[in-house]
């Protein structure tokens, strides 16, 4: 491709992170200062924002506020759970991005999400190959659940990691503070993949990790886990349990589905609304042991709480951005930035591409060997692979006690 | 009271703080440091420590990993929720008391905790000079809930205050993410005082906090709940709500009674269990707003969460502690240390003495005109009088990117 002349914009899709915006920085940042880019945007909801012909134009706001967007959780500019047909099947949500790209000159497009948005991303640029439209179209990856594949990380898993990690140690001093015996069970993301639950095991370092963790890798069974809960508790008379959302049973039925009605709420990607797992496995555990059972769901908190990111994935995440950039502005399209690890010295993370019809819609899991026989534990591999991810306390602002977060214009083209 | 010269005891009682140990370590450190102290011991589990004669002889712990106590979370020697009876009742407790204080020649005794703390410590006092016996007895306060009379606030508060606002900030990031209206709920501790949940306002400062706020100060209703969340996702499609754990009907029935049997589950003190509370609120409103409707409940983290402490609130929870030690060692017994605050220049928290009976068992409560007229918020006054407490980033030490707890030996005397 030759080097385009034109309009960039930048869309967030699926759920946040805490270093999301971190990445829309560092593109956007490479974008405002090249050349060959006249204006830059962002779609208000991601691709619903392009649909909706909703772009803000960031050249309008003031640089030194944008720079806040790198400790600023949450998608700034929206998110979006909007899943997009095949062209094939059904033009118009294409005939109209064409007419939008058309309408504002855009020749870059950043797409920032997890697998779901980079399937978005290549039928995007698919279709504007098809129709010889040249537009650079780049994904840039976020998701707190690490499942993309191809890539060693992915931005927003450091900070969520960090977060599970430190906040298990500090739930371990106090659950275990009385006297009596106590069994605390805490719920943690990352749907099909057990990499954000497995972080607990981070505080194993000081000390202060989870007694048992439960993966998604591993099946799910309610007998072994009572027998397993009963063991520790009649050792210690304490237990902290670390449980992912998305355990199942050998069916792949996932566990909260025999609790709630899980399955029947889906989202539009046929995803099923997780949550409520830890307090059903509590009330399990009551009826079986006489302690004081409590549950904790760390609910939004781990993909939002900005405060105790990691500063690793901070620069990472805008490392990934400024590369997304970069990368199209050489003229490459149809890729996703992935992250290669360089171990022979020090850990050091290294840009790298990879074609998006091989990220779109694939999960990547903790491989089986990282996990114990029992399937309640992780092993050595998985701490050297995440400490390196949590390195480094957040360098934001704060002022009258409280992160200075950005505050944008947010003008409509 | 002549000055006593023996051995020192320090309990931990109630739900612990972030700081709580910070105040244990003043205390300790001042009495390690005088030559009228002999021996300075942490009662196992507070009250019941002392009962069952489990004292951890602190002068064999390495000083330097003691000073990490200042920014470990939690009753770092245990705590409890014992509740001794009046001594004229039943005597049996108390001979215990007296016996060990004997064996260990104990002088000094303090008490770190909430009000029912500060009774256990007022009933102990009066039993030792009612049977001659010198001890200076002093209660540190400690309480997440602020709810302690005559001081002007309690160690303990201005972290947990700070967890909840900045919390809040980055919640009301992730809850607006999507185009579609939502409902986020948040239940924040505080029993019977909404100090707690009314520092989620603090935020409002940077415009990111609540849009309702309900406290157990004023009685709440069901159907004026539901009208102003439906008035306010009307207005603006995004509701964010921060709710007492302890709210109560115009009868003073918990409203959480109504949901589930909070009221049969009840602690030694005759306390009703809380929690559970936003989750069956968002059922309620799931059935009126068709909405993303979403339950957070704090649970534990709020008091534990040490990686957010605000650094003024460590630095006079330890003033506090080491304060109790120079009043006992200066013939004060029976008191409470209390904050005084001086505000003629900026603000200042300077330490006093109170009377235990004054303290014992008496909850302060958020003035009422500190609440706006419908009930659903607070105002001015209130943020004037919080935000200096959540001033200052924790100084914390980290390793390996997370904090270095202390660890000590726990040798029993």
């Amino acid at each position: 491709m030759n080097i385009l002349k034109g309009a960039c914009v930048i869309g967030q899709s699926g759920g946040p992170t805490s270093v999301i915006n971190s990445s829309v920085l560092g593109c956007i940042e490479s974008a405002l200062a090249s050349d060959n880019v006249t204006k830059v945007y962002a779609a208000s909801h991601g691709i619903e924002g392009i649909l909706n012909d909703e772009l803000f134009d960031l050249t309008l706001e003031d640089p030194e506020e944008l720079r806040k967007l790198k400790y600023t959780p949450s998608a700034f500019f929206g998110s979006c759970r909007y899943k997009i047909k095949d062209y094939t099947e059904d033009e118009t949500d294409y005939l109209r991005i064409l007419e939008i790209f058309k309408k504002y000159n855009i020749r870059y497009f950043f797409y920032n999400g997890g697998n779901d948005s980079m399937d978005t991303c290549k039928k995007v640029n698919e279709y504007m190959q098809s129709k010889g439209y040249e537009c650079a179209v780049i994904g840039i990856p976020k998701t707190i659940d690490n499942d993309l594949a191809l890539t060693d990380h992915c931005p927003g898993y450091g900070s969520a990691a960090k977060y599970v990690a430190q906040t298990f140690m500090e739930i371990k001093h106090d659950a275990e503070v009385y006297g009596k015996g106590s069994v605390t069970i805490v719920e943690v993301m990352g749907r099909n993949a057990g990499w954000l639950t497995a972080a607990a095991t981070l505080a194993d370092i000081k000390g202060m990790g989870p007694d048992l963790v439960y993966l998604p890798e591993v099946d799910f069974d309610l007998t072994s886990f009572m027998a397993d809960v009963k063991n520790i508790y009649n050792k210690k008379k304490n237990v902290l349990v670390a449980v992912s959302e998305g355990i199942h049973d050998s069916k792949g039925n996932f566990i909260i589905s025999s609790f709630t009605d899980a399955d029947k709420n889906k989202d539009a990607f046929g995803h099923a609304k997780m949550g409520g797992l830890a307090v059903n496995l509590a009330e399990y555990i009551k009826k079986e042991i006489d302690a004081s059972v409590r549950a904790i769901e760390f609910s939004i908190l781990q993909r939002c709480a900005a405060h105790i990111a990691s500063q690793t994935d901070i620069d990472e995440a805008y490392m990934a951005g400024k590369h997304a950039f970069l990368n199209a502005e050489a003229g490459v399209t149809g890729k996703m930035i992935g992250f290669l690890r360089d171990d022979s010295d020090q850990y050091k993370c290294i840009p790298t591409v990879v074609a998006l019809e091989d990220v779109a819609n694939v999960e990547k899991k903790i491989p089986r060997n990282w996990i114990n026989e029992e399937g309640n534990g992780v092993l050595q591999p998985f701490i050297d692979y995440a400490l390196p991810l949590i390195q480094g306390e957040t360098c934001r602002q704060t002022k009258d006690g409280l992160t200075e977060f950005a505050q944008l214009k947010l003008k409509l083209a």
